[in-house]
């Protein structure tokens, strides 16, 4: 196959468990230019409240993304024949300070959309999405945001600080980097402190729909509504793998269970096909708890299907 | 947060890494006394007949409650607002004699009723049930069943023995502590000897559904009509973990393929609400074959499930 | 229980855990001869594209196979009351070459067959169906093909090799080994070079049903149909492991999210009652994949039901 | 290599992940009848006080023995010209009920004795090695006895009751099997109840060499020492895999640290060449905790070396 | 045992896989008031470089010491005889800011050392001994300093850090906490930037032994002549379990082989025994890497050797 | 630090978790063009006799290779500052024809060799060593060999084959690649089918040295000697990982007990230095079976101490 725009590397070339550990073996390069989309990843950890190690995140969903090919056989999506793509590495995050990594990593990300380029972050725990959604926010304005969760993250502290991975959408809010009538979150659950921890963003006008409306069901209505409420805004899609059950995902740092599937999960991505998609991560894969790397796998799975949904592929 | 009852020590005041490894870390205390509900572990596993470790099923449950929070986010189940609750520690069983530990269990169960408190029991292998309804009956008189499990544990024997975990119901009916017309059995399936491993159940007037009946479905119209036909029986819950799907909960002992979903998990304790439970337990968590923990965790969430379902709370 | 056939050892005769590491306990003998059904391992993974380890299936499909008893608790299949089976242990191929080694599984199976002896077979790696199939067609002619996978493993090369775990229907077709208009593949998803890698089959005629088809669905209307389709054709179902969602079998080398789950494989392969099965295998089972060792069991007991559903077991 | 004694499978016929799951890959028998020697498995757990799991050593040490040549490279002993071995398959032991299963045990082993067959045992916990002792000494008369054990094994009690892993040898010493000054424990340590834990033994002629005197040293004198000591009584060798230091052996269920290392347990055994063994054991694998499978591997290394030192091996 | 001091809870009133998760099962107290020595866990990781995960530290080495009897047969030492100690839990850091947590930790060890109470800490990563050393020299002055680790952890910075786990001993040494002519420095080894990775201690007088002269050695005399060094100096002992070899203690974050044995590490804390020891710590223990839990285990054992080696047991 | 050569990414600029998963995070090129030495990985295991995996081994070598710096703190040497070094990723070979893969290889390595470039190799399989030999030789003529195993790999054929990863130095001195009096054969134990199994290697000339003459040693002594008989020959070092003892390296295919350590296979590294050394390689790591990393970790560290040895390293 000839193309003008980098290709994952074939398993007819080298063997799938050779060649390099990059995401879809794709070609890296340091920054985005010249890039429509980039893969970057964020290793980060610092953030979490429970189990750590989504520090390990990037480089384990990296290398479980080798079995991916191009051609998306459920949608017919070939996104590589439409966009440049590479892997443009990991942002040098500061491991020992929680503060000044959420400004690098705004930093960071202002230079990657200085090229006009879509990221697509590897995490990471989900503290990353609100300095992510700063940078986003400058160049875009406010967006409308897919928030695919166990958990609402917007507490407005933990344990007394304000960055954390539980508070990062109501800094987001604080900052009035969200389009408050088109912010949607789903597969939430679990237990709480009191009815506030998800009728807050209710109150705010954002849309909770709560893991117990799911079971059992197709998702595809739900996002078919999601996408006509969105229209054309600058979107934000933010998948925290916690929204799956953990029987799928159990490689993740605050389990909740009774959660999502990845039928469900497919759904969800795929549905965004059409909408103006500015941004996506997929967060909190905790590697030292999915021994068996399929909890990667999914998240490489995801973020593939996010590519495959990005406003230039048809 | 002020209020008369303990509480679980809260993520803001202690990392949940940190902290007792009661469970959900709760205050724990010696006895029952003062209680409304307490949370009790039987470490035992030498009534087991295939895979051992349920003995580590209680430490392993304490240990993955960490994460779990007073307010029921899909009922709005606040038990500590309404019960005295601890975790009163371990039985100390005779791990080297079986048919000791099944009469040690059944004195430190009459111990706990004599306070009027309700049991919440962390397994342990199944054949605990059989002495806890023998101290439940004593205080209570016969009592409904609801048995959700893969098997149907009414052997007459195993082994030539009459005490082993695929026995506890058929002792528990020659002992007449259930009420044969209100005794429901739920996610039976896989291979046995006979027809009779499941019909001798229903010739006794229990219902029994098999995990068949369940699939791909909701379970909210099944316990439902439990519930009507209970009424307000006293009413005991014995949840086997192996009732699940081992893509759910792969860490227990004699695993079946095809079983039940989380969410159907939830729907059917939370379908408990309204009943007048006077005891539940939770069993055959292996933590040897649960490497993610994820297992022992259902196993902490269904066992809170179970405590906001209990008849003072609202 | 008296009986004139093989059964597979008690639980009250021996403990589960103990016993020899035959499949489901049964006698072993070194050839086919006087058995109506055979269970034989071919314990190979050098056709394998990812991840290896397939070669040691047999081996711990038997181990976790221990559990099985002879009857079957949802259908009432009795299926030691009506066949005489036994475990004929494993085909000594080459593991340092490919090619030879299909020759080497030709021409065992053509032995097997000579006794009038069902195989179902413990893999190994998929490349094994196709010189199954060889000696299948030799004595049943063209048969019609039930094929339950993530993949459709139709490729004319890998790597430029006509041999591999992803050519095995290919070269089929190409000997004229099928009855191209009762070829079902089922479960086929993920990603893929271009349409083709579907639509080929497609064009022969073959029935292809994608995952995406079977999410949230009873796949009993499907199997019934293709059933009525296939009629009394001689048929041969062959069972990818990595058909189910990794949640369900995590075990395997090329895993691809959004799969079946264990009810509809059970669904799938339980509506093969009737057909007139000449043969049955159950591959890509990788132990180094499966520290629980539930995707082995999985297999285990798949391949139960597979005999449960021969045309002899009423 | 034409012999007339039975042979390990080899791997130049059958790969070695595949064919029989026997010790060696040996033929396998049901009786001791016309063998010089036998391995026998005694799949308990029963009696463990802390970690279980050992009832399924026996089957992972058989399926880790697959590697094992015919040929001692270390000794130049070459068992398999010399002794007619089988294996013999597992005891029927009563697992719900310990004190039975000692009976059983002993009544096995008196009719593998009865065939002058040398039994080396696959354990199991270490409570097995009593009910053996009773056999041998039934039939031998009182025995030397070489115990290398992390623990002593001589307590009076266990939780009151007389029958555990941690009393086997306090009931040999009390049942007379045990030549007293002939005893030698080699290897004891870690924590205790008192200085008597290990001087009981000392007060009864036994000799003691704790851990800390084989720490960094060659124990070939220590073996020589003690086989010139014993001289030509009937000598029983019981080998507890937790006397290997956990780096090592980690798959056990009473883990003490600074303990032998494999080099010395090779040492130990090899040197046991010369002695008038009429049995022997290996104990306490636990595969739960033993993902590598590398203890069973040990175990069944140790016992492969248990035979090549038996009387009639040159 | 009749004693006026807390014991752990004994085997024969509990099974050991029962009972409180508390050090040893032992008492539990709020604070250290009336404690000749308290054990107390740190449950930090945030000053990791590389893998996380010793955030799980304490609560792992306690569920791992639940082994642990009272008496040491190697010394006989009986702590528990001589000393009142409790567990007093686990200190409140904030997890999601490095220097507040520093902070945290000296404030609560100035209150333990209030009651002249010697704290044994359960780490946590090690930057936590910084803060202890704090406070151990406001109480007790300038102190000796064993140091046994793979790592000098004297960095001045770590990206662009102060406070990090490779820098808490130069910063005790820039607030001069240190008695620097009695520091000794053991077990480093692996890569580096410079030699001043390891010289720049050597330039303040400290004392470093590398690995490489460990090799193969008693450590005995390399201990005696530490004690003779430091004389009655108030001493810290500081235990990073990545000081042994990975075969040992695989459950750690900052790997480097060719390590210490648990042997020669048991030599090091039992050679401390009258010196004048006023706290010590364990850290560095990873339990995500830790799957067997030996790590943890043996961490658990060297606390307890370190309460047998305090000034008042004999 | 400034220098013309390339440098490993600093764990200053990147945390250590982060950036390329290159080996050493060294930068990556496609040819040996330009550089003193290179790693290069070959992903295979078809040559494998018992268990697969060490297909995986080149890219969990690199990723564990994260924790390396630059310096060696035990040796002095700083290899970066004298050799240009990059990584060229991995050969591409033909994972489902062994006997084209050998040819592959040599074709590859000559292509290297060309550039007048080292190359240290990552397994793989030890099949990979005889081709890379006949680039070796075709470009130096016959070598010296330090062979560090626990077997000897010398079998004329397995299962009838020429080709396969028992058969490599046999095929090398089929082909004269070798100088026979400069063969050096170390760590080999275990069982055989005939003395003859390390005796053929005696009578060519070769020096064999058996893991029990190691035991408890250093082996500077034996290096000393081994590097004065080879003088300034060209000459060839081959890392078998399974050399070690499966307590320090658990993850490889064919296991035996008794091995060496760590602290031995540094002395063997360094003690290489002074040697004219042409190549080396590191195999036989297999990932599946190593699921702390640390045997992986052990490969990255023996090559990076290969590379401290070069020739131009002072």
């Amino acid at each position: 196959m000839t193309t003008r725009f980098n290709q994952p590397l074939g398993g007819n070339e080298m063997p799938r468990f050779g060649g390099p550990a990059t995401m879809m073996r794709l070609p890296s390069q340091p920054t985005a230019e010249g890039l429509n989309a980039c893969f970057v990843g964020i290793p980060m950890d610092i953030g979490s409240s429970n189990r750590s190690g989504t520090r390990h995140g990037p480089r384990q969903i990296r290398a479980e993304s080798c079995m991916l090919r191009p051609y998306n056989m459920a949608t017919g999506a070939a996104p590589f024949e439409h966009l440049q793509v590479a892997d443009i590495g990991d942002i040098a995050i500061n491991t020992f300070d929680l503060k000044k990594t959420v400004d690098i990593i705004t930093e960071a990300y202002d230079a990657i959309l200085a090229h006009d380029c879509i990221p697509l972050t590897l995490g990471g725990d989900h503290t990353l999405t609100y300095p992510v959604l700063r940078a986003i926010a400058r160049k875009h304005g406010p967006v409308a945001l897919i928030h695919i969760d166990a958990h609402a993250d917007i507490n407005d502290e933990m344990f007394g600080e304000k960055i954390a991975h539980g508070t990062p959408f109501r800094r987001a809010f604080d900052d009035g980097l969200l389009q408050n009538d088109k912010v949607f979150q789903i597969g939430l659950r679990g237990t709480g402190y009191s009815p506030d921890d998800f009728n807050w963003a209710r109150k705010q006008g954002w849309t909770v729909v709560q893991a117990e409306e799911c079971w059992g069901k197709s998702l595809k209505p739900l996002i078919d509504d999601v996408r006509s409420r969105i229209g054309d805004a600058p979107t934000y899609l933010t998948y925290d793998i916690d929204s799956l059950d953990p029987a799928f995902a159990p490689g993740t740092g605050t389990v909740e269970i009774g959660g999502l599937t990845t039928w469900q999960a497919l759904e969800l991505v795929r549905g965004c096909a059409g909408l103006n998609l500015v941004g996506g991560d997929l967060v909190e894969v905790s590697p030292p708890y999915d021994p068996s790397g399929n909890t990667a796998l999914i998240g490489a799975n995801l973020l593939y299907e996010m590519l495959c949904v990005l406003p230039r592929v048809p």
